[in-house]
């Protein structure tokens, strides 16, 4: 088996934007989508885990485009191994035209893997090593600038509340990864993405959240369309404390 | 060609709600989206129409599962026109396993023609009667009931309002329809859905709602697991009525 797998896309017209454009989070389900049958044809996907008390978690999510491909329009997203470390595994994604070959964008992934009882990472070489060393592909070009360092907004706005609702909840019972890009880009409004395009996004996932959680989001302009984002939940405590569960960064241009 | 359209698909781990189950937007998407590649392939979907100034609105959608496929399930949707009429045409679907024949569930649909310059409704037979009618398959078996007349409610609790968002926008600049299903969906918990199965919906598409509408959503419990949902738009002015834009009716077991 090759150790890039290839997942066959098409954009199809209810999956696309006000412009007639893949959305984020529909690209997003497809990366983790191609992630998953990549890994569960080698051995060490969802299903064959979760039987045997172990997931993956995913820690951290780039995704990078030059442009969209639109309705209709044929993609394929290849995806491959880059490492594997002890507590964490790097996964790559290319977005690309079958037909052509054109390049639409990259992204860059690290998952975890933990165990469901006590939910603490599990040493991936103990675990799988020989045979997720096997499909690592450190060499396959992956052109995209590596997610930075989370930090702490410096300066802050609160922008908006929600509360979790039924279809955030994944299998898992966690607030699905990708749900957070939706509501991300929902800070958004069409107009601003009339003159604006969402060129890369970076999401590190922190602290896991559940149904009916209240989640506030808060901004901070860098200018020149780059956007800080922190997820903060509220804490059902009365201290006023608020915990960080995700922190993102947006590049328009 | 064949009168009915075939698309097959799998139950993506990432397209599920808590339970592991396909969530009834997806399989909403799934269902919109065969129907435009049934109708595109045979000389009447939305590019086409899109291009010549027209499109298809969907004014009527029910859908009715016995079991919803779950994670790496195999499924098909089957599509075909039921009937053309003047000022609309009943498209249905199945849902079915390809491998076993057992069928998961059954959808109804009506659709309407409009004048994109206008907005008004198009005569079909004028425009694409013999075209379309060569299509129609009356004697293929849906056998779910039609979708009851839409009603006002008779009772009424508020809920829930939201302010539509970036995503809720689709390629036509309107509220997309099967984001319409995953924000009724959402005025359930998921202790709710812990206990019951949602067994069947009917949307009926009023009037179009666009990006920033602040939308109300009422409910009616009748009882029996029978609910009926109007989602209303407040009026800018300051008259305090509300249209109604959409009516719902859910059926748990």
């Amino acid at each position: 088996m090759d150790k890039i797998g290839i997942t066959e896309l098409v954009v199809d017209p209810f999956h696309t934007d006000f412009a007639g454009k893949l959305n984020y989070e529909t690209l997003g389900k497809h990366l983790l989508n191609s992630a998953e049958h990549h890994a569960s044809r080698r051995g060490f996907g969802m299903k064959a885990l979760n039987d045997s008390n172990y997931t993956w978690v995913l820690s951290r999510l780039t995704i990078e485009m030059n442009e969209m491909p639109k309705t209709y329009d044929k993609f394929e997203v290849k995806t491959w191994i880059e490492n594997v470390y002890r507590l964490f595994t790097n996964r790559n994604y290319c977005i690309s035209c079958p037909d052509t070959g054109k390049v639409y964008g990259y992204a860059r992934s690290i998952w975890a893997m933990i165990n469901l009882a006590d939910r603490l990472p599990v040493d991936l070489h103990q675990m799988h090593g020989e045979n997720m060393d096997q499909w690592a592909l450190p060499e396959e070009l992956c052109p995209i600038e590596k997610q930075g360092r989370v930090k702490p907004l410096s300066d802050d706005k609160l922008v908006r509340t929600i509360q979790t609702q039924y279809s955030d909840i994944d299998y898992n019972g966690h607030l699905n990864s990708i749900k957070y890009i939706e509501h991300v880009c929902n800070l958004f409004s069409v107009d601003f993405y009339k003159e604006h395009r969402l060129k890369r996004i970076e999401m590190a996932y922190i602290a896991e959240c559940y149904f009916g959680d209240e989640l506030s989001f808060y901004i901070n302009d860098k200018e020149n369309g780059v956007y800080e984002v922190e997820v903060r939940r509220i804490s059902s405590e009365k201290d006023e404390t608020a915990e960080v569960v995700t922190r993102c960064l947006l590049k328009f241009e």
